[in-house]
């Protein structure tokens, strides 16, 4: 593995001193935030995560804000989901789009009043592309950034190790619902989701003051739950089929290529911004798609650029995130296949640093 | 120093290949992309880079492209730095800002025509406010981020070591200039620029296929002159006064506050985004600023988050870069400091992790 060079730019989180303290080995960076990324190793990280339960600092989630009257008007004018259902209390994973269709980021949107939203993003600049719309659109919305962080903890013993801390009625939250919860007389948004398939939470920490003293609260609670400090594990996310912006996809990708075109209602989300690309792409289907592929022989090598997929010389896609599977004893993988070859079952070979191997298109995934 | 642990989101470069085998030790992570921070040790680079000449991977200095009718329109939209003086073949540093005059990105601007522009940028996906500004006013232009990687050749031998590439009439490129170079049979443009005060050139590697050949060229020809693997050198960059967009600066601060001011033609850059708000901040002046300090004592630890900056008990400004300077014998640093306190010779403390610290606002940096 390679060294981080450390500076502000790199932005350190409300949680860095308790991520310090747990032992953190390694990072990257997410949104120019540090996102630990092995605590014990990433297997047994792995482990523990589907075992117990793990508190993680995903505060590199940044959050953008639209606040005013124009919000909810410009929230649909970066999706093309319909949000016109969306209520109070509810998460809506987004795929924002640009002009062709484009992937710009595959963020939650929390609505939080009618005219008060959080979008928590995947790592780009989506503030950028939020402001200049607003802007040129001359929308009545405030859009920022504000101190907000999560804190997720996800694992089978969530629930109980939340209950601890914010109360029983915090295990009635439904899957990408919130609710709101004091912890030190402050409010904070709590929704049950987060980027695993073990259960969990997300709390919204707003205001940076709270961090360590919530971190500190939940590893004190769990201490006969096993609880340890984690963060996103490559080998389970995978397993899972949970995407990574600016790994499996780029702005050079349509929901629809990402396997997101249920989460695309082109024709009622009036006003998106990409609708007319995206209303071409959802008649004729994407020519190449996201498919789970099992990669063979031993633990392939750490996946840092895109590996060619080949159909005898021809190239029909890349693999963009691999992993050995020690659960299910393979390597697993995701990649963009054309169509020509995304059936299940496809026999296909892929290039890696270390040489060839044989690989196949699964039905799905793991977890 | 922390482990990074590399993926495809972590983007390589063109010239990836070259700076691993060139012993690369410890990268940073910008825009996506791997910098590398450390080839033999900060301080041996510094001195090499003073004394000789280096190549640097600086691809992550991506371009915003943009194209057609309203290209230069959308470019003076960006910068409060008047634009109708400038001219084919030249580059002009602009600071970028939103509409109340917050900084986006401090990157240079190249004009290649009046229809065709490149942003070379800083820290931040600058591309997704221009696509959005040019999408809500509607303009005639096409923005993207093309396949254009920058090299640099830094040093006090790198006019020697390019004209040994491109030709003798490589030098008569003067600063912030540009002019067409061939290599291959490919015309790149070729700047005196660069991110040092050794002097030096950018070379805008267009197309990645001859990215390793022209560090091959580079490597090969600068030999006897004691070429080597290099990058925007910490100490070299602070006592040169180079700011850092993220370290020293973010989009709380105006241009005004960064030192900028002569880079704004507020009352001229009509269109610019930001002017309403930086008229009355140039009006009324700043009142934090950009200021060089020396700090006492034995080499300061790293600066991964910024020290606040004491007068008594008061914080009055905050350390965002620093480094000890073996030339100037002494920890060079940049600061921003309240008005009241930023005169040179103000005596002021700096709370760094290791314990408290004197140190000296000053009239100007070292180099």
């Amino acid at each position: 593995m390679a060294l981080l060079s450390q500076s502000r730019r790199l932005r350190r989180t409300p949680f860095s001193e308790g991520v310090e303290a747990a032992g953190v080995k390694a990072y990257t960076i997410y949104n120019h935030m540090l996102l630990p990324t092995v605590f014990r190793s990433v297997t047994e990280d792995y482990h523990h995560l589907k075992s117990a339960v793990q508190i993680w600092d995903v505060a590199c989630e940044r959050q953008v804000e639209l606040r005013g009257p124009d919000a909810a008007r410009l929230m649909q004018m970066l999706t093309p989901r319909d949000l016109r259902t969306m209520k109070e209390g509810q998460c809506f994973y987004v795929p924002i789009v640009d002009e062709t269709g484009g992937m710009l980021n595959d963020p939650v949107a929390v609505k939080l009043a009618e005219d008060r939203w959080w979008i928590s993003i995947a790592d780009s600049d989506l503030l950028y592309w939020v402001k200049g719309i607003a802007n040129g659109w001359r929308l009545d919305v405030l859009v920022d950034e504000p101190d907000v962080s999560p804190l997720a903890v996800q694992g089978p013993k969530a629930d109980e190790l939340m209950a601890r801390v914010f109360g029983d009625s915090v295990k009635d939250v439904r899957f990408f619902r919130y609710g709101l919860f004091e912890f030190q007389g402050r409010k904070l948004v709590v929704a049950r989701s987060g980027y695993s398939k073990q259960g969990g939470y997300e709390i919204y920490v707003e205001g940076s003051d709270i961090g360590m003293p919530l971190w500190n609260a939940l590893m004190e609670a769990g201490r006969d739950l096993d609880v340890h400090a984690g963060c996103p594990n490559l080998i389970e996310r995978i397993e899972s089929g949970l995407l990574s912006y600016g790994n499996d996809m780029t702005d050079d990708n349509t929901p629809h290529e990402c396997g997101l075109g249920r989460f695309c209602d082109t024709h009622d989300a009036i006003g998106c911004i990409g609708r007319d690309a995206l209303l071409r792409v959802a008649k004729e289907g994407p020519v190449q798609q996201i498919r789970p592929m099992a990669i063979e022989g031993a633990a392939v090598p750490g996946c840092d650029r895109w590996w060619p997929l080949l159909a005898g010389e021809k190239r029909v896609g890349r693999v963009s995130s691999a992993a050995w599977s020690p659960d299910f004893e393979t390597n697993v993988a995701i990649a963009m296949v054309r169509m020509t070859h995304w059936d299940a079952g496809t026999a296909l070979r892929v290039q890696t640093p270390d040489g060839m191997r044989d690989a196949t298109v699964l039905e799905g995934f793991w977890n």
